[in-house]
């Protein structure tokens, strides 16, 4: 929990002009230390672009893949969904 | 590595018009996995600041306090890199 301690903590009182100070910090922390984990990740994955670059591949032929998965994984969820509400509805699940 | 299973393996030949098919459906896996742990990430952050919200926070300003801390430690890690690059022009490090 290094961020919860980099929090400022000029006022330890746990309640400031009405606001529980305390449990506020802790929400405070909580985000920075997810942001920073998304932050490390977003590193890794432009690394594995650089990698993949690296190889010979292209990139914004890479990235254009992903994306096209991307859209048709969203598709595929999308009509099951769909399908499983028709079932529903005509009493088949 | 269930990504990497799910990567569509329609060729497995190692290559595909001059293309390291393998090699190539192992940078996708990598970088998928990645997008979907970010994708993890940023939905626990939606949950705190949810969370936050239902202990009566505002977390449009809460947007605004991480905001400002990013800056502020920006403008430190700024700071810090310039003084260094002094000391270092003057011999001091």
């Amino acid at each position: 929990m290094a961020n919860m301690a980099a929090v400022k903590a000029e006022k330890p009182s746990n309640d400031v002009g009405g606001i529980a100070a305390e449990h506020l910090r802790q929400f405070i922390a909580r985000i920075e230390k997810l942001e920073e984990e998304k932050k490390v990740i977003a590193e890794d994955i432009k690394e594995v672009y650089a990698e993949a670059k690296g190889n010979g591949f292209d990139t914004k032929i890479i990235r254009q893949i992903i994306r096209l998965r991307k859209q048709e994984e969203a598709d595929r969820q999308e009509a099951e969904a769909l399908l499983d509400l028709y079932k529903q509805a005509l009493g088949m699940i």
